[in-house]
């Protein structure tokens, strides 16, 4: 991000974008050509989605069993359109095949899912709802902002229609992007709607235009956050997608370990548990001073729990490069001094 | 930017956020609590305005003369709301007595302006303009990009309703945030729609939570574009608006009369040229080719014309840092060798 600044038509600064796109498309495992950066955080990647292929009066399956299904539902509302809500308890997964019922007999335009539920540790199951959205003609739109480089993501091979993610969290970049991915069935989507995209910055038939070959001018490009997030996939790719996936394991269960000793409880199924953002029910009878002297203290920010889990919960993210041993053995220590 | 991330709730860097904001207010010459960094470059500001001011049947006069008061109409248009337009060609300024009348014809819920037009290098008169909307219950939105921290923007002085910059114009800062402010009126017509803000992530009433004393989260706020922003906007108080502004009409001063001399034409009237952006008529027969020279060989970029001025003018910035006598030596000399 010290990089001195390039414009955002200069040639060198093409070649940056090229190669940003092609990396993006390998740490999606996809193909699609409909792949880049949105000038946002993770929540305008949220917003592009779902801007783009809706329209007013559409009906849009969304899963919630946390506060970013209930992002989604605020955000598909506003659209004008309308939410179905297949739910679950914070906490919990959905249950795939609530889903595929909901599908069948709502006929959406799109079915959303939080693929890892940042405010609860779930993992979602989305594989076989993917599968059925596509026999049935609907588009999935899969929330991969806390999976993206520290879990299993394919969106190809998934047959995911549209995906999204944040740059900061296990890609370890700081924030500021939302990485964006679209396949060809959302894009015959955005070519045939009947209304025009309900916001002009997110548009993405505008924005593919300055992406792809043509180079038309759309808005600037938040220039030193492309850098850093070359330079973060760069980090991504060379270590391997796989061999990532095995050290945020690694720390998960060396975290899980460590604090079931300590007297923590996973309120999460061990199956359902994300490897980067472990909630976690802590020991200490008032959360928030222990969270505070945490960071007073060891310079170390945990998360505090959302919604329903404020004050039950904490979520401990290990995340792109904090997902190590020695991250998880200084949380440790930190906290055998306070309980 | 190169400064370790801290969280976006973190006490630390609420305290950066607390000191950009008050920044801000600074350079935007206001005392208006909701001044704030929107979360996307400078288009992501003007969509902002548009959004929480307008509602679906509304109308908005714009003042159209170069792309942004285009981009404008666009924005207010997939609102569903209703543009009125006041034009004038490109390279001019609109006379505001036209909008005043349009003003009154129409009784719109708003008027937007472009003070500084990027694509033409005209400067357009807002003064008269806002004060007349005030007296008629119209808001006025007011286009700051390019003339923030370049030349004088007095918000409160002048009676602006709503006003975005971006950070990468005379700011100095990378682009990826969009300065906005809201006067008390407008964000008594944000409190009184009907329907809902058409984007969750522009809409200011759950922003302003953030930025207020609530601290409630909405979307991660872009770090390191925020450290960028603070550091920008220290630079600029330190030198001093009044300062500033004189060493930008210094260096085109310069300009114009070094170019002048090397057969360069000023098609913008004296009077309404924008000292950091200056659209010329380049003496050369092939104007791509001397861009290209003077970006290949001296490392200068210059832009080319839009819209209906695309392959008639240049657009050479002196904008923040750059607008010194010093640079304008080196593009001169550059260009010597290219007549």
């Amino acid at each position: 991000m010290a990089e001195p600044l390039l414009g955002h038509l200069d040639p060198a600064f093409l070649a940056i974008l090229d190669r940003v796109q092609g990396r993006l498309r390998q740490a999606f495992r996809t193909v699609h050509p409909l792949t880049l950066p949105i000038s946002g955080t993770g929540s305008a990647g949220m917003e592009a989605c779902l801007v783009n292929l809706l329209e007013p009066g559409d009906a849009a399956v969304i899963g919630v069993n946390g506060a970013f299904g209930e992002r989604m539902c605020a955000m598909v509302e506003r659209i004008g359109a309308r939410p179905v809500r297949v739910e679950a308890p914070w906490g919990e997964t959905i249950p795939p095949e609530r889903v595929v019922v909901a599908l069948e007999r709502h006929r959406p335009r799109l079915v959303g899912l939080v693929h890892a539920e940042t405010s609860t540790g779930v993992a979602q199951p989305v594989v076989e709802i993917a599968a059925a959205a596509r026999a049935l003609g609907v588009l999935s739109v899969v929330d991969c902002v806390t999976s993206l480089g520290g879990m299993e993501v394919k969106v190809d091979e998934w047959g995911i229609d549209a995906a999204y993610s944040g740059t900061q969290k296990c890609l370890s970049c700081p924030p500021g992007l939302a990485p964006l991915t679209f396949a060809p069935a959302a894009l015959e989507r955005l070519a045939s709607r009947k209304t025009p995209v309900s916001s002009w910055y997110l548009d993405l038939s505008l924005i593919g235009r300055y992406f792809g070959t043509e180079r038309v001018y759309h808005h600037t490009a938040p220039i030193s956050m492309i850098f850093a997030l070359e330079a973060a996939l760069g980090e991504v790719l060379e270590e391997g997608l796989e061999a990532r996936f095995a050290r945020h394991l690694a720390a998960h269960r060396a975290l899980v370990a460590g604090l079931e000793a300590l007297g923590f409880r996973f309120p999460v199924a061990v199956e359902h548990r994300l490897p980067m953002l472990n909630a976690v029910i802590p020991p200490f009878p008032d959360e928030k001073l222990a969270r505070k002297e945490l960071l007073d203290r060891f310079g170390i920010e945990v998360g505090g729990g959302l919604g329903p889990l404020a004050g039950r919960i904490w979520r401990i993210g290990l995340m792109g490069t904090n997902a190590t041993l020695d991250v998880v053995d200084r949380l440790l220590a930190a906290l055998r001094t306070l309980v």
